[in-house]
C-alpha cells in the first residue's frame, strides 16, 4: 500500500524531531500502522534552512521531501492526507488548520494555545468535514495523557486532574529548592541551559500550563474548552522563603494545573501549590512533567515523562499520525470523539471564578512581637469560619535599638472557600501589629 | 440508538465491579461512547447468589439482567454484541472465548493467564472472524498501560519495560521493609487484610507478574506471546537481611516484570530486583502498581495506579467496552492491532534464556574472618570479567570459643552476563573460607 502522505507546516524543533523519529523508526512504525507514513511536503519560511536540516537527518531521503515557502500550497495539495501543524500561536496556524479541515484533511497539532482558545471552532469544523484533529503533543509532550483521559479512563467520573505540565517552571522550582536560589537567579540558570526561553512570560506566568489544563478539563468533564475562564497565576512572585517554610512543614511547592469537579461547578486554575512532600507528584523534579488523574472507579493514577523537547514531543505527534493512519477509514460518526465526549452531549457546567474555589491555604505574615497578636489573628480566622491545621512561628528577630522584635508566622488552614480567606486576610492586614502583607499560597492534599 | 448488549461470563469481584461502575456512571459513559452499554445477560455457576449481588447494586435495574447457569447460552445469544469473560484461568475460559469469537462477538477480558498462554490462538481467531479482543484489565488493573503501549508510544523503538505489576508482592515487600518483617510474617499479614489469597502461589512465585510481562513484551516488541520462555522467580525465598543491606547501599528491592530489547534478543523475566531508592518506581508502595516504559524518542515514562480491586479493574473493563462501542463499525483491517503490531508483521526475535541476560548483581556471602579471603573473591570475579561497583563488609561476629569470626560480605557488580556470574559464584562457593551459599539478586539502574 502507498504510504500515507503528511504535509508539515513549520520545521522547527518539533517538526525536525518528527521527521527524525519517522525516519529512524520507519520500519517499526510501519509494522504498527499497517502502512508507511511519509512526510511528503514541508512549508516553512526559510526553505534553504529546512533543506539543510533535512539533509543532516537523512541525506538519502531528504531529496524526496518537497520544501516550499507557500503554506497554502501544502494545505491545498490533493495528494496530502494529513496536515501536521507545527507553527504555534493562534494566528496563521488557525487559518491554515481550518483551511486544511475544509479541504478534508486530517490534522495533527501540538498547538495548545490554538486548541485552548479556538478548540470549539476547530472541532466543529472537523466534524462538519468528517476529519480527525489529533493533539496528543499539545499536553505534557511525550506522555500519552490525552489518550489516557479520552479512552483509558472512560469508565470514570473524573474527580480531579492535577499536573506538573510546564517543564520550565518545574525546573526553576527544583533549582530554587535544591540550591536555595531566588526566582530571578534560577530563571537565568534555566535560560542559560535552554530550559527557559529568552522571553519566558508564557511559561513563568502560567499561561502555557493554563492552555494545557483547559484542554484536559474539557476532556475530563465534557465541557467546551474555555481558556478565558481559567485562573492563571505563575511563579514569578514566589519567594524563596516560602519554599523553605513549606519544606519545614512537610510540603513542596509545584506549579500545578488543576481541573476539579465540585458540586457548584468546575475549578480550572494554575498557581503555585503546596503538596505533601511524600506524594509521588512532589518528587517529580527538573524539567519532567507528571499528571495525576483521580477517577471514582480507578482511584488515583499518575502519568510521568518528558513534557517537552524535540523527540518526546515528536513521540506524541507520530503516535497521532499512526492513530489517524490506523483509523481514518472508520465511519466518522464512529470514531473516538475529539474531546472524549460526543460533541452533541457536552455539559454547560460552569467554570467557577477563583473566589468560589475551595482549597487549603498557606498564609505567611510578619508581626510585631507583641502579646496578643496571635489571638487577634486566630479570632479573625475563626470569625470567617476558617480552621487552622498547622502553625509555625519563627524566633523573634530584633529590628530596632529599643529591643522591639518582629517574627514570621506561617498558618496552614483547612479547606475553605477562597473569598472567605481573602476577607480574613483583609482583616489581618488591618491589624496594627501585622507589619507585612499576607502571602497566600494554595494547597492540595491530592488524596 | 439501542444500547450495545454485553454478556458477562462470571460474576465475581470484577464482574460485580463492572456492573456497579456501568450503573453508577451510565449517563457519563453514554455521553462518551455515543450509545448506552447494557449488561443484558450474566452466566454464572450460582445464579441465585448473582441475583442477590445485582440487587444490592441497583435494585431497580437488577431485574432487567437475565442470569443463567448456562454459559453457552450467553455466548451463543444472537442479541449479545460483546462477551466479557471474567472467569479466569485457561480452561473453560478459553473454550468460551473462542466460541464467542466464532459467533462473531467482540470479547473483553481481564484474563492475563489466558492471553499470555493462548494469545496467539485467540488473536488469530479474532482476526479470522473480524472481531476485537480487548484486554486492558489484564495488566496493571486500572492503569491504561496497554493503550499507552499499543497506541500512545507507537513512534518509539521501545527499549525496555519494567513494572511493579503484582500488588500482593509489592505490599509484602513494603511491609518487610517498613516493619522489618520476614517473608512468612508479611505474607500472613497480607492474607489477613485480603491483599493475598489463601493460596498465594501465583502471586508470590511471580507467575501472575510473568503473565502480564509476557503480554507487554509482545506489544512492545512485536513478537508473539511466549509465556513458556519467561524466566519466573518470586519473592518467597527473599531474606529480610537482603532488604536491609540493599537499603544501606541505596537500593530498594521490588518484584519487577522486565522486558528488554538487546542486540541478541529479548529478555523476559520476573524476579526480585534492586533499584536505586531515588527512582519514582522505588517509591511505589503498598498494593499500588507502576510501569516504567523507556522508548528511544520519548525517553522514560511511568504509569501508576491501582493494579487490582473491583472498581480499578472494572475501570479498565468498561474502558474496553467503550472502545468497542466507539469503534466496532470500523473496517476490521483498519483497527488498532490487538498486540500493537500488524499480525502479519510480527518478529521472530528470540526470547533469551536467563543465562544470557545482562544485569548488575548483588551478591551476599558469609566468610570466615581470615586474611586474604577478599583477595580470593575479587580474583575469581576479575577472572570472569566481572568488575565490582560497590562492596560492603560487615563487622566480624565471633562464632566460636576460639575467637574465630565470620562476616557478611555484600558485593555489587557492574553489568555482566548471568552465566559469567553463575560461574564466578561456583568458584567463590568452592573457597574454603566461604562458609555460606552465595545469595544472588539482580539489579536494574532504570536510567
Amino acid at each position: 500500500m502507498e504510504p500515507i502522505k503528511v504535509g508539515l507546516l513549520g520545521f522547527g524543533t518539533v517538526g525536525c524531531g518528527t521527521y527524525t523519529v519517522l525516519r529512524r523508526n520507519q520500519e517499526e512504525i510501519k509494522r504498527r500502522a499497517g502502512r508507511g507514513i511519509e512526510i511528503a511536503r514541508i512549508a516553512v519560511r526559510d526553505p534553504a534552512k529546512a533543506r539543510t536540516a533535512l539533509a543532516s537527518v537523512d541525506a538519502a531521503d531528504a531529496g524526496s521531501v518537497e520544501v516550499t515557502s507557500d503554506f497554502n500550497a501544502v494545505v491545498d495539495d490533493p495528494s496530502i492526507d494529513i496536515v501536521a501543524e507545527m507553527i504555534g500561536g493562534t494566528g496563521i496556524a488557525r487559518e491554515l488548520v481550518l483551511r486544511a479541515i475544509a479541504n478534508r484533511k486530517h490534522v495533527v497539532t501540538a498547538n495548545k494555545a490554538l486548541l485552548a482558545v479556538h478548540g470549539t471552532e476547530i472541532f466543529e469544523a472537523a466534524h462538519a468535514n468528517g476529519v480527525m484533529v489529533a493533539f496528543e503533543a499539545a499536553v505534557a509532550g511525550g506522555i500519552p495523557i490525552i489518550k489516557a483521559l479520552r479512552e483509558g479512563l472512560t469508565a470514570n467520573r473524573i474527580e480531579y486532574i492535577a499536573g506538573i505540565i510546564n517543564g520550565t517552571t518545574n525546573y526553576i522550582l527544583s533549582e530554587m529548592r535544591d540550591r536555595g536560589l531566588d526566582f530571578a537567579t534560577a530563571l537565568k540558570a534555566a535560560q542559560a541551559l535552554g530550559y527557559a526561553e529568552a522571553d519566558p512570560t508564557f511559561d513563568i506566568e502560567g499561561v502555557d500550563a493554563a492552555h494545557k489544563a483547559t484542554i484536559m478539563s474539557a476532556i475530563a468533564f465534557g465541557v467546551p474548552v474555555q481558556f478565558d475562564k481559567a485562573y492563571v497565576e505563575g511563579i514569578s512572585r514566589l519567594a524563596a522563603i516560602d519554599i523553605r517554610y513549606a519544606e519545614e512543614l512537610g510540603y513542596r511547592i509545584k506549579l500545578l494545573g488543576i481541573a476539579r469537579r465540585t458540586a457548584k461547578g468546575i475549578e480550572l486554575r494554575v498557581h503555585p501549590t503546596l503538596i505533601p512532600a511524600k506524594r509521588l507528584l512532589a518528587n517529580v523534579e527538573g524539567a519532567m512533567n507528571a499528571v495525576v488523574v483521580h477517577g471514582d472507579a480507578v482511584g488515583t493514577t499518575l502519568y510521568y515523562g518528558k513534557g517537552a523537547g524535540a523527540e518526546p514531543t515528536a513521540s506524541a505527534v507520530v503516535a497521532d499520525l499512526v492513530d489517524v493512519t490506523r483509523l481514518h477509514t472508520a465511519d466518522p460518526e464512529h470514531r473516538v470523539p475529539h474531546l472524549a465526549f460526543q460533541r452533541d452531549r457536552l455539559s454547560d457546567t460552569p467554570i467557577l471564578p477563583i473566589d468560589e474555589v475551595t482549597s487549603g491555604y498557606y498564609l505567611r505574615l510578619r508581626v510585631a512581637d507583641v502579646t496578643g497578636v496571635l489571638a487577634d489573628i486566630t479570632r479573625i480566622l475563626a470569625a470567617a469560619g476558617i480552621s487552622i491545621d498547622a502553625l509555625l512561628q519563627k524566633e523573634s528577630e530584633q529590628v530596632d535599638d529599643h529591643g522591639k522584635g518582629e517574627t514570621d508566622i506561617i498558618l496552614i488552614t483547612h479547606e475553605t472557600v477562597e473569598k472567605n480567606v481573602n476577607a480574613a486576610i483583609s482583616g489581618i492586614e488591618a491589624l496594627r501589629t501585622v507589619v507585612s502583607k499576607v502571602t497566600k499560597l494554595r494547597m492540595e492534599a491530592l488524596n
